[in-house]
């Protein structure tokens, strides 16, 4: 990757004051604190943290910083302050809106957290753990499994995504339905301010009303704020048995019927509940040779759900069965199949996740992460596809996700057949805010799980209100006088 | 109740600049926006505004203000700002911790939120509430009950405590455990700002990653902040079955293993695991003769606990057989009895409830509302016994609490017979400030569900780190710049 030269011409004195450059000398202090060998400068190493999964920002750095420790990334952080010089923090860098990527013009200073790798305790009896922000999720479920505990959270890439930035983005991922999502997980943290300063809120208990809520500020804040470097989690009893099913239903609402029915009948056994469309499935079937059709008749919605339990002599199976034939039997389902085998379950997720991979073989897509509340989805979808059939003919909807949440990826392909995919996509940007619009309109959120980052610092502007502008801006002001904090993502 | 007559001459220009006096202009002004029939001024009918529930604070005010909906609030807010007064939000008036009281001088304006009374929606589908702020937490439960939902918070004070001051100090209770403090069930609020803007901020979904979360400073900020008007809540399946047991254990280690195997065994059907030490036992029974032994012999420890379970055919009492007879086997308890009717449970609770009243009557107390670590239980009582026992030979110590919230009420009654009450009681600052430093010594909090309010500003500033002191400094400054909202608590 080439970073554009830097024009030294083009900054006056005032614009060398509001944001210093990366001297040689600048570089050596910045150095010094993290040691040669944790400070990288080369080019070619330099690639890896500035692509990002969807390479839709191509950001340039001179210098990636690998702190090993909170006191570390307090110096960095005292420097930066001192020399304005911008920090852009990095965790696994699998974010999806451009949130931990530099802007183009060299000057800005990556810290990666990865060498903050350590799970500090874990503790079954309080089900808590200690954990640095550069342990990756993976690692974290299943060091906590070994000790019989659960820790929830679970995205497509928790082989890569690290705590802190889990946290920084308050991750969501398909167990949000009965776990909540990062923030609800979170107890306690450690964060390194814009100044260097450290402020040490690691709590660990439940209940502790001593005083304002400063934890929740920094997260979901996408490294504008702070440096999150250690984090006290939450832990969940460590479910014994599941059984996975797919069911056929007729429409949206039928869904939802089916989402109540589930929910009233097994408290908070129901541990995933996702609304797929029979485009989405086709889309599957078409492009992934191992997958098949759930069920013997086609259905124009279907509903992949997992029930779970933590009972030793529960049967997950069986509570599956009662509810399904309950279902059936009201006329809520047309038909339901449950796995039988964990090859089976295996098959049952590979339907759903071969959707975004086959997408993007069925041509250009326009996608949208939006939430709205569960009982308005089903009007939301029919309003989202007369505006998708209005400026798309021929459009075809893969509409599919975490329905107990609200939270759908309201995805749009291109039409089958046309030459111009350029002309399909150049309308994008128009029917992204016209999906935006209604979710909002329906009292949803355009950003649901990916936050806002780069990619929809105009949304936020557009859709937020004039007041909560205004408070996000004056603690961001509070908080990072000098902007060196992540600049240019979220405000 | 009599107000101490202002001192006009105390105050230099200065002085007034910073805090206007209550002129009969003034509540003029403030009564032509709420209507003279919704703005109190006569002392006879001020007094129930300005007793709290202990007798602690006896705070004095020359109007409350009524108002009937979100621009009045607003409106008297903007008053307050352009004259410097400052104001005090009161709910149902049921805070512990002097936080929903004015100070002595007169000068500051109780806002009663009780007007702003209604329930605008109940989505059963979407399990949300929008709830007014002044609406009572029993009318709430009631009122989603009938539409078969659950609103899980559950308090001594819940016949008068109000939403809005529940979110204003985060309240916990005996739902904890399973279903999260107030700030857990909180999804989006209306917020009335010091100057008197208007923050909409009524999210109604569970992911909503756009911007910072600005929600959670006002929940628990006891009215520092701003005002609460309305908020979104959550609801939850109703659980249709339930079992309450009695275990007799040895020990508060035995006690914790009882939680662990519990929680293990049953995922999240645990709803209730109160620790309460034989000296409470022995005071309800002494004082309430309603009250019988719950187990043929007596234990050093004992343990109140529910299974629930929202399915219909779950059955909640063999479950908790299950658990018990475990228990028993493995050595963890001594005995255990499950209440086999409900006049049986309702013996059961009312055993534990009777604690507080019997303390009263066994003579002077000190109380301590602290949080642990639920696995540092043991030690911390282990320690605690040592402090009291070297600083008051004698005195009594009835510990008890929601130990699976890690949240314990550690009461220290005075010795059986002493003559001088008064000398037991000036030691117990002294008695606190160690208990409440033992606390925070194991990762604890020294507030963990009563909030800060007026009593426990020294503590704060004692135990909080600078730095987070600092971020609550600069949030409060930002927010409020003239301190007219609810200034002298927490800060």
């Amino acid at each position: 990757m080439m970073c554009s030269r830097i024009k030294l011409l083009k900054f006056g004195r005032m614009g060398l004051q509001k944001e210093n450059l990366m001297t040689p000398e600048l570089i050596a202090r910045f150095k010094a604190i993290v040691g040669d060998r944790n400070a990288i400068t080369d080019k070619a190493f330099l690639e890896s943290y500035l692509v990002e999964p969807r390479g839709l920002y191509n950001g340039c750095t001179k210098l990636v910083l690998l702190p090993g420790n909170t006191a570390e990334v307090s110096a960095a952080m005292a420097l930066a302050m001192e020399t304005r010089t911008p920090i852009v923090p990095q965790g696994g860098n699998t974010g999806l809106v451009g949130g931990q990527q530099p802007n183009k013009n060299g000057n800005q200073v990556i810290i990666s957290l990865k060498r903050l790798n350590h799970i500090r305790s874990i503790d079954p009896k309080s089900r808590v753990v200690l954990v640095e922000a550069g342990v990756i999720l993976e690692t974290l479920q299943k060091k906590v499994e070994a000790e019989n505990c659960l820790f929830p959270l679970s995205l497509a890439s928790e082989k890569t995504a690290q705590i802190g930035g889990i946290l920084s983005s308050n991750a969501g991922g398909t167990t949000v339905l009965n776990y909540g999502n990062a923030r609800d997980l979170c107890l306690g943290l450690e964060v390194v301010l814009p100044d260097g300063r450290i402020l040490n809120d690691l709590r660990t208990v439940k209940k502790d009303n001593s005083g304002y809520d400063i934890k929740n500020l920094f997260i979901g804040a996408e490294g504008t704020l702070g440096i999150i470097t250690v984090a006290v989690m939450k832990l969940f009893p460590l479910p014994v048995d599941r059984a996975v099913a797919y069911a056929g239903v007729k429409s949206p609402s039928a869904a939802l019927r089916l989402l109540k029915l589930s929910q009233d009948y097994t408290g908070n056994m129901l541990t995933c509940f996702e609304l797929i469309s029979r485009v989405g499935i086709q889309f599957s079937l078409a492009y992934d040779s191992q997958t098949r059709e759930p069920l013997p008749a086609h259905h124009p919605w279907y509903v992949l759900m997992t029930v779970s339990s933590c009972r030793l002599q529960d049967q997950s199976q069986k509570i599956l069965e009662t509810i399904l034939a309950m279902a059936i039997n009201r006329g809520i389902a047309e038909d339901a199949v449950i796995a039988t085998s964990k090859s089976q379950e295996a098959g049952f997720f590979r339907l759903r996740e071969g959707m975004s991979p086959a997408q993007k073989l069925e041509g250009a897509s326009v996608k949208h992460d939006i939430s709205i509340p569960v009982s308005a989805i089903p009007d939301f979808l029919c309003d989202a596809k007369k505006i998708v059939e209005e400026m798309v003919p021929r459009a075809r909807i893969v509409a599919f996700g975490h329905m107990g949440d609200g939270n759908l990826h309201y995805n749009i392909s291109q039409p089958p057949d046309i030459v111009d995919k350029q002309a399909f996509l150049d309308r994008g940007q128009e029917i992204s805010l016209r999906i935006h619009t209604l979710a909002v309109h329906y009292d949803g959120a355009f950003s649901a799980e990916h936050g806002i980052g780069q990619m929809k610092r105009n949304e936020l502007a557009l859709f937020k209100s004039p007041v909560a502008l205004d408070l996000m801006r004056g603690i961001k002001k509070f908080l990072d006088p000098r902007n060196i904090m992540n600049p240019g993502k979220i405000l």
